[in-house]
């Protein structure tokens, strides 16, 4: 088998209800295959297994996460763990050699963000947190025609919510809402999405400011059940505005406005389906005349795509994964900034929470 | 002709560009006719009637505001005066009996909003500010849709924007920046719009706090040409925020985030045609298994109408101008109130603005 043949191998640390989607993924994926599970039991990793159709002789189980690091074979591991645990396990990942594709939010705070990204810059070893749909063929189209400074003009404003309702027993006790487990609660799990969207219409470039809005719920153990916050670009002279939150209806927004154009939609984070996704745009709208109407309604731009969106994900992964591998390049430093301002953002919200809406400046 | 045949008799206090479209919807309303214009010259009084096809034997022509108010004929007035001209002639035109139909913003501060109230009041005469999409059927079927708890559950969050760029010109010429004219700006030409529409969606009660947001630009005499705020109701725990502006691409958004729906459109002020009008309503949205879509898409909900929304305005206010006049009905105390606490919040805006973006508690 020639390097261009060869797939990534894939481990996964951890059998989460969301790796069943990304071990699809991998498999879907052209360039990467799923080598091997580890999770904290041999019958919890074999049961995942059979329940999802993975296993085959090839598939190698783990019952720790230490020993699937120790395997020679697993090129590239997808962690979706508890994010208390990324800051041990994803460092000892990179140590071990793996490239790491870390479930979000990446970590309790920058700090430890950038002890993982350090050993994975120590270790050459490629990072990316599994924010999908950046992948997705629809927002590299999005993202074409917001550039296109005669098409969209400049960006005014961002709006931003991710929600879901998963109900009062998901409230106390799922993982996403333990303080030992997932402390950040619904900021790290939907507003993660939020901050990174908006900070993708920004150019990845941070906020001057950041302040979130007295909006703040939180569960009995104090973790944080919704929040918003508004984000601010002084020389731009830009504002965003996010809303995310595990009591409210499902919702995944984003809406972008130019000064000559405007583009949304409402399900960036998962599209409505997995056959084509869309987006609307309107480019120089104006009122027609005596005001009873308008010059051009919203297009609707519909991009069609071969794999779902974490397919692409993996594949984007694997090719840099083998670039590296087989080519010696070095890994691509897009991903890590792109996670690290996201991850920035967020502290802030916090850090604005606890201090009573203050601004926090970046 | 019995009094249900009798149409109420307009005038029309200024000849604004916003007058053609109420002129065409006094004459469209089956329960009003233009009975009178007033300018502050015969000719542009005439010039108006002549290029809208008003002109006919029975239009009174006035040269100035008082004259059209002392026409015992005259029913109602329709005033697209500049904001700052509204204390004084909606005064006047309250204490001549003549019912009232104010152009937003209403006036430049509720203390000056409150004494045009007190005098509608004293004069038993029908107040409404002209804002049409109120009155619009879509909006009556959006809020039965969101009032029904099962469909929609409790209001979380609303977004709303109100946006154009008329361009340079209009940013340092038009009355609506000027600070002797229209000193409100942007806030209140284009943010009265979203305060209103975020008030609606709370059954008009006042939020606890209103912030501003930073992202504050404003013309060389110092008015208002783009600002954001968020409020925020404690106890309901639920958060809006606007963005409002003269330099971004026009939009009219409003979202509306349910515990167990979500309802949007993005012509909420004027729609994208007068024949028909729609909105999209999801409810009960979930993930579909694996996370690979959702269960349900947004529904396109269509409502026809019989007149344009200004038309329906015109025939709401001219039936309550009917039951006042031929059976002793009292004014209808909803639209006072409407206005009254939208321009609360405007003024909580600007106060948040000019203490450097602080709460403003209601």
């Amino acid at each position: 088998m020639s390097n261009d043949e060869t797939p990534i191998r894939f481990g996964i640390i951890g059998c989460a209800e969301i790796a069943r989607k990304i071990s699809r993924a991998i498999n879907l994926s052209p360039n990467s295959t799923l080598y091997a599970l580890a999770s904290r039991s041999i019958e919890k990793a074999h049961n995942f297994a059979i329940k999802n159709n993975l296993f085959s002789d090839s598939l190698k189980i783990y019952g720790n996460y230490s020993e699937i690091l120790d395997d020679p074979f697993v090129d590239a591991v997808y962690m979706p763990l508890p994010t208390t645990f990324h800051l041990h396990w994803a460092i000892l990942a990179a140590e071990k050699k793996k490239h790491l594709l870390l479930e979000k939010p990446t970590a309790l705070n920058v700090e430890e963000l950038d002890k993982i990204l350090d050993a994975c810059d120590k270790n050459g070893v490629q990072f990316m947190d599994a924010s999908m749909w950046y992948h997705h063929p629809r927002t590299g189209k999005m993202k074409e025609m917001i550039v296109d400074s005669k098409l969209f003009g400049q960006v005014k404003a961002i709006h931003s919510s991710s929600s879901y309702a998963p109900g009062q027993e998901f409230l106390e006790n799922n993982i996403r809402v333990k303080p030992d487990l997932d402390a950040l609660g619904a900021l790290g799990d939907a507003g993660w999405y939020c901050i990174g969207a908006i900070l993708w219409a920004m150019n990845q470039t941070l906020p001057t400011t950041v302040t979130a809005l007295p909006n703040v719920a939180r569960n009995s153990a104090g973790v944080i059940l919704t929040c918003s916050a508004s984000l601010y670009w002084e020389k731009e002279e830009t504002v965003a505005t996010f809303y995310c939150s595990f009591i409210a209806h499902e919702t995944m927004d984003l809406r972008v406005y130019g000064s000559n154009g405007t583009c949304y939609l409402y399900d960036f984070i998962l599209p409505f389906g997995e056959d084509s996704a869309s987006f609307n745009f309107t480019s120089g709208a104006k009122f027609v005349d005596l005001y009873i109407g308008w010059n051009v309604k919203p297009e609707v731009v519909e991009v069609t795509s071969q794999l779902p969106q974490e397919g692409y994900m993996i594949q984007e992964f694997a090719s840099l994964v083998k670039a590296i591998k087989f080519s010696r390049s070095k890994p691509e430093s897009k991903w890590p900034h792109t996670s690290r301002i996201t991850q920035l953002v967020l502290d802030a919200v916090n850090k604005s929470i606890d201090t009573g809406f203050q601004p926090v400046h970046m």
